[in-house]
């Protein structure tokens, strides 16, 4: 027995590239890509991907070079997912949000040797490569990726030397190139610097192995079946859209395209094409299920399946959200484990509860999906699991086959993220229950530490977000003279809505321990929050402190 | 980038074991197991599993040992593919329909340390171990896994020294026993002797790798939603059942067990249960789609799917079985890819098509599943690609994770099959179209080479298949004295049918080539056939070889 073992014909690394292949067969007259007017089958879309490829090829990009996209969900964006890959290359979306300097630490940091820019990134990459330090590696190279369907807004003029467009690059490519399969399944395939929640964006780099697992551990954990038409209302720069661009090709799905979410055009998009998947920021959820009630019309048949993930989601909005008409699953995962890790399986006993009781256990993030190989809570000083109880906070540690390689040039970072003790370290907090389940209570850096006691900021978020007035809400610390730190919430209200700071105040009250209502309610028409929906809790943070310390009592 | 790879946390060996694992928190209080009125929760057949993994361990059983299960589709059918591996042990179960010899040579060549063995098949048991080879390693203890639910026909005594039962074995268990992990994910887990269509078996040996990628591919290709009703009616022990145990602790569904397939009893477990998906061969299809119109009856509440595979699926069948309410997908695998690793894809435009064409085109095998890296047919002189004309016959070649190891102990058969070239060499033949649908035509050694024309058994037998009085057809080559060798059909046919030789030869002069046209066609009531449903094609090539050679024109 011990003789056994790889060999030359089972030994070949684990890709999702070769979906694409087998769909231009299996589905290959079936619709890849619809934006618009723009229609692709299978057959095209391989076809197209296989030019971008050898395309790259011939500009000299060779295996393991960093080729980076700043792209809104267009057509383009999801063959970048395939195409460049398929050169060998290492492929780079950059969230469109950021601004110029941050982009230009990217490019600097990732060395990026082409970029593909739609034109509404124009001036921000034309201002981001002035930026570039001089005397560096040489600036990418820009090709534009020209958009019939964007109007734009002023006639920006750029001083950009554009190397080609996208379209003349794929027609100089070779329709029967033979793709770069990975060298091993270890190769890095994508690098995604992890959204700016902090300013120090960091470099998550995925080998084709990882990426394959959790593509196949998304579609199980989600059933998604053959065939379904999936909407692109979430960035495929964010963690590549959970990995469902390789997912799409290897169940045959329909990608509808979306330069951007507009709630209205999510509504008609839905019913044009017959979406029956998509997925969503609760963020995002929160603004389609507050559409205006004339424009929140689902078809009649059957669900839209949205899944949406992080740390958060209300409970307000997932009952709305159902109330619309979607079926909603959710869960929680990270740019280093490309997608969803945990996820809540719905139990049918719970729909026997009392509402709150049944909205409590929806909203956890859940219990391990099916590829992770475990997932724990461990007491940051014993390293020691928590107990099941509930209540007893710990730091949530992963392990398993689709966590990253690890930091691109950051040791510090990658062995502060992957440990020794064999787990990855999420800087998240949370509790586990008695049966199982995981919830998230706060990033490691958001928890409020009032005299003594532990505050999550989302528990507090979570009561606020109950009451029928608040649209969004953000709890963070405040400096307070007695406690050190105090909770201060920003809120935004729903349109026509109105309510007071002390009403706020005895609403909390009533729904937490006391030591958890915040001393402080600010309201502003808007939150700020990252282009992923994230809030930027940061400058929320930078706001309180600069209010100057809390005296003891609530203050409005 | 080069720095990055491998490491502590995402180094964890792909397993199928932590679904279960995963099974008894995400669906812990959703029946596992359903047998008669024993019904089992995932969190029970979880424990369960552990006792049993515990309790090996405590019998001696180390990692790589084999344990063998001579046990028809009863719950510790189930159990057995999670509680033996997770002993560290290496599965081995043995189709109980073989021979005391060939029992016996399994149990010598794979030295199995442990046999479960059901009541019904002592008898068979007690022979096998007289025949061992007598100073050779110790015979294995025997357990016998008791069933209330089966009624011994006979009071046959047996001489049996039976170590304990398996109920007994488990009260013994520890059900918080820590599993043993696999070392490495390339780690033996299963080993399954080839049917016999040939004389000589061979120990096919899978890893929990292998294992656990065709798992996820029999999921997503067959678009398995969470918590299906499985029912068991292909035998556990044919390629573990296409890889389904380990499927159903994925995806947290029901399996429906039964002893024995009959016709009446399937369909009113489907009624019962709320059966929603079953694997069976093409014969049982045959069987389950020829019973009496009375007994043939699928529940109003949806379809119910079927998955069948192997080398023929006569178009008759499947247009009976969707005639009869069965959704039907099918495709193509050895017990060397541990499940099908070809299936064929339907496509929409087909159904626009004559229902003989449409035929045609579903019953071809198709396309590789996703998780398989390739697929090829070679010419074996050249060994290059046959041309795509879907007439040009060559040998399938598959390349891919889910492919074994290699034979136990068996370099030999192990070389010939995995071959330098990168592929394993299937010594099925087939044929490659147009659209990229691989079609089986047959296993190399089926070929009738008759007056220097290749001809697909496969084919004739179809065409056979297709007259409404043919039942089952078997067509193997006998000598003949100008041609070499000649197409000989056996044909059984549908109860109260009739046909002569003379109208079946004039049937396939309308249908085939000229040179295909059967010579000899022999009438039985029965064709020999193993458990799994394959023709033993070598008992009807000794008969026709025994009638002697043919002379040129047509006998019957």
């Amino acid at each position: 027995m011990e003789k056994l073992g790889m060999n030359s014909v089972n030994a070949c690394p684990l890709t999702p590239l070769g979906f694409l292949e087998r769909a231009a067969t299996a589905f290959g007259g079936c619709r890849s890509v619809v934006y618009h007017d723009v229609v692709w089958t299978w057959s095209q879309t391989f076809r197209r991907c296989l030019r971008l490829a050898s395309a790259l090829v011939s500009l000299d990009v060779s295996r393991g070079d960093v080729v980076s996209a700043l792209l809104p969900n267009v057509p383009a964006m999801y063959e970048m997912h395939f195409g460049v890959p398929m050169s060998g290359a290492v492929l780079n979306t950059i969230n469109t949000s950021l601004d110029a300097p941050t982009v230009a630490v990217l490019l600097a940091h990732s060395g990026a040797k082409i970029i593909f820019a739609d034109p509404a990134f124009l001036p921000l990459l034309t201002d981001a490569l002035r930026l570039l330090p001089p005397g560096g590696q040489p600036a990418p190279c820009v090709i534009l990726v020209e958009d019939p369907y964007y109007e734009e807004e002023s006639t920006t003029t750029h001083e950009l030397a554009v190397l080609t467009t996208y379209e003349m690059l794929l027609e100089k490519g070779d329709p029967e190139f033979t793709w770069v399969r990975p060298a091993t399944e270890w190769d890095p395939m994508i690098l995604n610097y992890t959204s700016g929640t902090t300013s120090a964006p960091k470099g998550v780099v995925n080998c084709h192995r990882g990426i394959f697992l959790i593509t196949v551990n998304s579609l199980i954990d989600w059933a998604v079946p053959a065939r379904p038409t999936f909407l692109w209302t979430l960035p495929m720069f964010h963690a590549n859209g959970s990995s469902f661009p390789w997912g799409m090709a290897m169940v045959g799905g329909t990608n509808v395209c979306l330069r951007s979410v507009d709630a209205a055009e999510v509504y008609a998009t839905i019913d044009r094409h017959g979406v029956t998947h998509l997925c969503a920021s609760p963020m995002v959820l929160n603004v389609l299920t507050n559409a205006p009630e004339g424009v929140r019309r689902l078809p009649a048949t059957g669900k839209v399946r949205v899944l949406t993930g992080g740390a958060q989601l209300p409970a307000a909005v997932l009952e709305l959200a159902e109330a619309v008409g979607f079926q909603v699953s959710h869960g929680y995962g990270l740019s280093e484990t490309g997608g969803l890790v945990v996820s809540c399986v719905l139990k049918d006993e719970w729909n026997k509860l009392p509402a709150p009781e049944r909205a409590r256990l929806k909203t956890r993030q859940g219990v391990r999906t099916p590829v992770m190989a475990e997932v724990d809570i461990l007491d940051s000083e014993t390293g020691r699991s928590v107990p099941h109880d509930g209540s007893t906070m710990g730091e949530i540690v992963l392990r398993g086959s689709c966590v990253m390689l690890g930091y691109l040039n950051d040791d510090k970072a990658t062995q502060a993220a992957l440990r020794d003790d064999g787990w990855f370290h999420t800087g998240d907090i949370g509790v586990m229950h008695p049966d199982g389940y995981l919830e998230i209570r706060d990033r490691s850096k958001d928890v409020i530490v009032s005299g003594g006691d532990n505050i999550s900021s989302m528990e507090v978020e979570s009561a606020l977000y109950d009451h029928p007035a608040v649209n969004e809400a953000a709890v963070v610390a405040r400096p307070d003279e007695v406690l050190g730190e105090a909770p201060c919430a920003f809120v935004s209200l729903k349109e026509a809505c109105t309510v007071t700071a002390n009403e706020l105040i005895a609403w909390s009250w009533e729904r937490m321990p006391h030591f958890m209502v915040p001393k402080t309610i600010i309201f502003r028409a808007e939150l700020p929050k990252t282009s992923t929906g994230k809030m930027k809790k940061y400058v929320l943070r930078d706001l309180a402190s600069g209010m100057g310390p809390t005296r003891g009592s609530s203050e409005m």
